[in-house]
């Protein structure tokens, strides 16, 4: 309790450098870091609010986890490969068993993709957790959400509404320290690092599904302004998923569910069937719809259009 | 009231594009950004929380103005250039008036130095504002705090200590429209951007004034495995300052301040007499004592050794 904030710098987040581009880490005024020639800097942030985006009284492990994972899955949307982090973490005191759990969780997933943490801030407020990631990609391969054309084949990864199905279980009562795979898929989702790299120069749109399927299509149809249809049959529904839900439950989940950080994208359809096979490599992909000229996702089941409730998350709707 | 967060970000803070180095600037999953050749890239973040680094109630045009300012502070405490900026803003509830007064405050000052707003997140919650800054510097001839050789002279730039005096009025009562110039100073203090690119190459270590010059310059010495001494009659203490306060109270703004983003930085002996008088044009500089063997710092009043209570400011404390 009575660390004060040099010493929790100090003590939580200061280690030895592993990168030989940080010519600068924690411990300055800023951080001096070296871009390798030819590639373009990447960088995004994700703020996570106590009682919005963890539940309150969350672990610090999850916590750090997804703090990180949050802002990795935008880089992985990118096709870029991370290198370093900035973490602002507002605190309302200084718990050191849950800042050493948080720190554990942060750095377990940044030492799995080799990424380092070079500054921050620590101030005392409400907890709030603010992470910066920093990255690099070819330019001319970066992925991007406005390239989809008329025609392309359009696919997500993995299995999307795991994670959300994963919070209403904790909601509903079950243990932070639960077992059930998909409460683990919620707090510890992993961002799709591979997946993107590999979808470099061969996806023409690519993003992150954070605010749900359906409506985070909606921004991709927009931003490369065209339109979707969306096969609701050929939504992939995880076993997982699938045990515990109904159909309803299931299809809920897979469009509106924000927090697996999987990766929607689309592939020309004449190399579709050939990148398909490659990229399942990866993790698995699913074809769920294709892109169409106008504007706007059109859902279909049985070949017949449907109305789908829920346009995604907004945090101030 | 009814501004969702995409129109949010869309109407206060998506504007064209002015810098050619941003390849992908606001509204994909990340920015993509392009790092002059032979040059490091120079990354820093802080946080503000209302009620702890500016007063609640205060109006959004000095919280943009101080998010960003905070950051451009470590910037020129490196001897960078700054490029680019993220913005992650945690809002209890969208009130339209107080975000456009915040983007106008955010962006002046941006404008003011050529950065541009490339990313960022908006979440509800608590009013909690972090900024990240990105910019760049020649490696060789970047600021660091570790660089202070016994024999260097030290100096600090401008006139500390206005802004704490400022913060005071308004907790005594002043208005946050107040003409008071220690007030102004406090709410739209300007970074020491010009000196700090000025000091390339030249300052053997440098830091930005946030918590307090004495506290500051407590870790300088710490960083350089030095210590030093401070001559309390040489500090500056201005004449708005010593208009309103009596000699001790000035002493105590001085030493323990910390918004006024001014610069504490060591000349070699050798250089100090040229390059004070070359320095001089960017802004005031003062030379308040000198860097000895050994740690920490001794203070000399009419050259004898005075204790100083207040180390500094730290959150947790």
């Amino acid at each position: 309790m009575a660390l004060g904030e040099f010493e929790l710098i100090e003590r939580f987040f200061t280690r030895p450098s592993k990168r030989r581009d940080v010519l600068l880490g924690v411990g300055d005024d800023a951080a001096l870091l070296e871009v390798p020639a030819g590639r373009a800097l990447v960088a995004a942030t994700d703020t996570l609010v106590e009682g919005r985006h963890f539940l309150a009284g969350a672990r610090g492990g999850s916590v750090g986890h997804q703090a990180l994972a949050v802002n990795l899955s935008d880089l992985a949307a990118m096709g870029a490969e991370p290198a370093w982090a900035l973490l602002s973490l507002s605190l309302p005191e200084v718990r050191e068993d849950w800042l050493g759990d948080f720190a554990r969780g942060f750095y377990a997933l940044a030492d799995a993709h080799g990424v380092e943490l070079v500054g921050g801030d620590t101030v005392r407020g409400p907890l709030v957790v603010t992470v910066e990631v920093l990255g690099f990609v070819e330019p001319a391969l970066a992925l991007r959400r406005s390239g989809a054309r008329p025609g392309d084949v359009l696919y997500v990864s993995g299995s999307p509404g795991e994670a959300a199905a994963g919070l209403e279980a904790l909601r509903r009562g079950a243990s932070m320290n639960s077992n059930d795979p998909l409460v683990v898929r919620y707090l510890y989702a992993e961002p799709r690092l591979e997946l993107g790299r590999a979808l470099r120069g061969r996806a023409s749109a690519a993003m992150d599904v954070s605010d749900g399927l359906l409506g985070d299509l909606g921004k991709l149809c927009a931003a490369s302004g065209v339109g979707a249809s969306l096969d609701l049959d050929a939504l992939p529904v995880s076993e997982r998923l699938s045990a515990v839900h109904g159909r309803e439950d299931c299809e809920h989940f897979v469009l509106s569910g924000g927090d697996d950080y999987e990766l929607l994208f689309t592939l020309p359809a004449l190399d579709a069937g050939r990148l398909e096979h490659e990229l399942g490599r990866a993790c698995q992909i699913t074809r769920i719809g294709e892109i169409e000229q106008g504007r706007g996702v059109r859902c279909e089941r049985g070949g017949l259009a449907v109305e789908v409730a829920g346009r995604g998350y907004d945090h101030f709707a």
